[in-house]
């Protein structure tokens, strides 16, 4: 009978993952109401907050914790999501894979090029295999065409690729470092995945510095990626563009050109003018991607399938092409090739 | 023992609902897809067809009938996706109503209003608790954002809303009538909707009709609908424009308007000519909408919530703003009053 | 030695248009800048208006006139631009024409059909000759381009014509028969023109009225113009839009649309929207129009060729077309045939 | 007698201007259009060419020359467009400017920079009073709304600079340096007149080459520019784009962000896209900004005011700028400094 009983409750778990989220600020919290809400075959039972008012707020019946490393040990928990403070991605990663659970981890995998290394190394081959790095651009229906039309040659060999990050502005404590780091590494995951073909060499460059931000912040930036096909890819980051939160992209290849779209579902025509409005932040533009890939994650740990997401070697990737963009700021902008993972 | 493997399963039933689609043509294949991938807390257990082997062919595991009512009759149905051919709706969401199962009928409820009002006196009040009518534009985040504006006052009071809706073909068999009550149908719903204004009278035109197509179609139509508020709604309905799959509705209001963009996520620069593209068919133009539908409806069937989908009233109501513009065609595109359901 | 003179006078006199403009409000002030400033082979020679001062300021030169009937008798000018008061400019054509110059009356013609047919009778088939009417929208380069494309059948045979036009606000004086002979007039004209086909048959809708506009208007309006080739058009016109002045005009045809676009020259991205301007009246939106249409004007009278522009007996056209619908509005929206000029 | 003839003439030639085109090619022939259809106050008078039967076919009229000296000597032209070679422009403007004519130099003044600043040596500080240079964006409409928002502070201080110029195909004997000195110089003008700033550091980097030039020709080219107040402007030329020719320019401010709309008048839905057509070279592109540019040359030479278009020296000033980014090119993409003109 217990058997049967098992088997009943062995059944569902092979159909319901059973996630525990790491960090209950705005990111954890999102992907917690999404699981929740609109990703099939989750379930939240866990969430984890230094604060644990916060992980109490965000639990919606799951269990709160205030140490992660409690949640990760929980039975209940079958996969972990990791949107913690960035500092503290590195040891859960760890600690989670070694508790043989599936890891999605918010980008980056950790601050720096050496420590991302080391999360590889602690957590062997074996471990990569459970291991998934948050970069949602790749679940971006927009990127996701700009891909497939680059695959099907619409506009011929890519020559070029055009990219523009803006948002209305940029956290407190931002730095030049922070906004390589933290916001153009999305551009250093998407182009190689967009072109297939890895960053090989980087240069950075500075534009006028806006009056609006404090010192110890370069913003906006603008950033060169040389892929090893050749292709230039420019990349503007701009922490603090006030008016909006506004991603571009545009791959400019022999034969044409094909570019994202604004996402917007309305336009209204008001005050003299016609138009559409931007999101206030990243979340509401990149709601679907988000959606998207937790779905994409949780069917392929119920499958038992190799992860469709970004593995740990491409987090790893990234942060090469960072460190790289980071020393050829400190260099005086020069061209700067960047070191295998 | 059993008591406790009976509450493990129950348990698992209150959270996963068990879906039989009664149709197995493109709407209800794709309906049972989206069930399948991507609405959580579903899952697709029977599927019926009049023709066997295409429901065998949409069936992925689940029970595969040629008959919709030993379909409703399953046991482990506990939902119902209606997508047949519109004349056996009526009689199948009678019979699924009647078996105590909730229905998503796809529109149109019945074929005629007669039919449509039989059904509610058929299924009673009781009844009419479990019925939802799939009119998916109300799901789609353009019109739902179009709503929030109208509520917000974002345009002032409205005075006019421009609606229009062209397809690239028509089905082979199509109508002046089925025109109406197929496809402009979906304004007859969001129209009011939008406005929070029930249909009170309607009036038809006939434009130049395209030499593209057979005779017995009037195509394309251009049809007024007056909502009690005082607002004039215009609605092109083109089935045969060729070029492509476009929906548009514009709201104008005492100091502004606001209209859908189109969803087309990408831009391509080629051959002299830059322009984003239309789908061929509503599918990927409603897909959000298909998804987000499915989706209330699920969590709504499991809450034993009140259903946030059109009701069977709903689908009356549109039968009969129907049924007007067809007197309104057949009788010199007078304007003519809409019967209260 | 006299002969040479007057050979040399007459050299250049041939060469140059000496144009008088009657009227010296807006519409006539800018006719005289854009002659002064734009037009190659005119030269302004005399301005009247019944308000003396405002001749004076708008003459820059040229010779000022309380009295149109003295600048029509002006020797020194061969041409007359008439821009005054509507009601005023039935007599001030037959007057310049009689005199036996040419003649670009601002659209209408006269105030009422009767009137209209009346100065065509006054001046007779070889008064016509001299005689132009100014609806600018024919000179519209966006205009130009939807007419070519129809000639071309990029779009297929046209079935439908969708034509909206919006201003900020209304004249204070507006009535609804003045927004019909006043500002509906222009898709009376471009409609027929666009098509190559008459206007027959037209009929006259309210939607909900404005709420923000004083008594004995009706806006917006809805107007259906029926062209002799069966085809279609709609004509929303709402003065007091309040957002911007926004003219937009498509033809659907049997395998395509086409539009026109927004002219605006760049695009803002501020305060969490981008978007373009609308300009705040018809000046800037048709001041590529105007200026054409006068250069077309002065060329073809200096060529002594027939007039390109609309010609005396379109503007009639026009009226009886403005007249049936006013009809059609006095008689609930019946269909109404439009008498033949 | 003969004292009132001259009179007369000598009025009439005061109010116009005797130009002669020197250049019969598709640039000259299309000035000597635009002077004798759409600009006031001008004749043209004489046409040279290399090519007689060249001159002839565009005469319409005018003396035909085989000789651009011979055109300048001409007592019936008073001022002279230069549309000839480039290689010829150094002289031409020399000699036109000594026989005391008014001049309008097609860009660039000199095919190098030291030829450029022996013209202005050549020519004197009251020559240079005669000389104006073609950068006909100056007049466009859309860069003419972008400098304006400048001045207005519309985005606030501008940070960056986006410029993209794409064509559909170079001419056969395009290099890597004529790419520079003819096409990117449009970018070397436009954006220090933006910016009330000059250049005074570029570097220059080579995306993927496209496979579709032949050898000899990168294209396309990055190109960085540094203006005084610190502002970075990136400038993307790419000949052979294919896609149809396509001029971007974006103003990065601190609070916002305005750019170029594409000047489509016409909005085309067919064969399942929607979009706007691109013109196959600059002509359309840039008619309005030639027409306003020749009109504002002729009235600044008939009022014998400064020249309100870029001057010689604006000339010589560019060619720095492009042999800079050249001297980079040859330095493996340096950061060069640009040399005081």
């Amino acid at each position: 009978m217990v058997d049967l009983i098992e088997a009943a409750v062995a059944a569902r778990r092979s159909t319901i993952l059973r996630v525990g989220v790491i960090g209950a600020g705005i990111m954890g919290a999102d992907h917690a109401n999404t699981l929740r809400r609109a990703v099939r075959g989750a379930e939240v039972t866990a969430i984890a907050d230094v604060d644990l008012g916060r992980a109490r707020a965000a639990a919606d019946g799951a269990r709160a914790y205030d140490d992660a490393f409690a949640l990760v040990a929980d039975p209940a928990v079958d996969a972990v999501v990791i949107a913690s403070h960035d500092s503290a991605h590195a040891e859960q990663v760890v600690a989670a894979v070694k508790a043989g659970k599936a890891v999605l981890c918010e980008k980056p995998l950790a601050p720096t090029l050496a420590q991302g290394r080391q999360v590889l190394r602690d957590i062997g081959s074996t471990g990569e295999a459970l291991l998934s790095v948050g970069f949602m651009r790749r679940f971006d229906p927009g990127y996701a065409a700009l891909r497939q039309a680059v695959d099907d040659g619409t506009v011929g060999a890519p020559v070029l690729v055009h990219n523009i990050s803006r948002g209305v502005s940029g956290a407190p404590n931002a730095t030049s470092e922070l906004s390589i780091t933290g916001s153009s590494i999305h551009e250093f995951d998407v182009v190689p995945w967009l072109l297939r073909s890895p960053v090989v060499e980087v240069s950075w460059v500075a534009p006028r510095r806006s009056s609006q931000v404090h010192d110890g912040l370069q913003d906006p930036q603008l950033i060169h990626l040389r892929t090893a096909d050749g292709v230039l890819s420019t990349c503007e980051t701009f922490l603090n563009a006030r008016y909006g939160y506004d991603i571009r992209c545009e791959v400019v290849g022999e034969t044409g050109a094909i570019s994202l779209t604004e996402p917007a579902r309305v336009r209204l025509d008001a005050g003299q003018r016609h138009g559409i409005g931007y999101p206030a932040d990243w979340r509401p533009r990149f709601a679907d991607a988000y959606r998207i890939e937790l779905q994409a994650w949780v069917d392929s740990v119920l499958a038992g399938a190799p992860t469709p997401l970004a593995t740990g070697r491409d987090g790893v990737v990234a942060s090469a092409a960072a460190e790289a963009v980071i020393a050829s700021m400190h260099d005086g902008g020069r061209v700067t090739k960047v070191e295998a993972p």
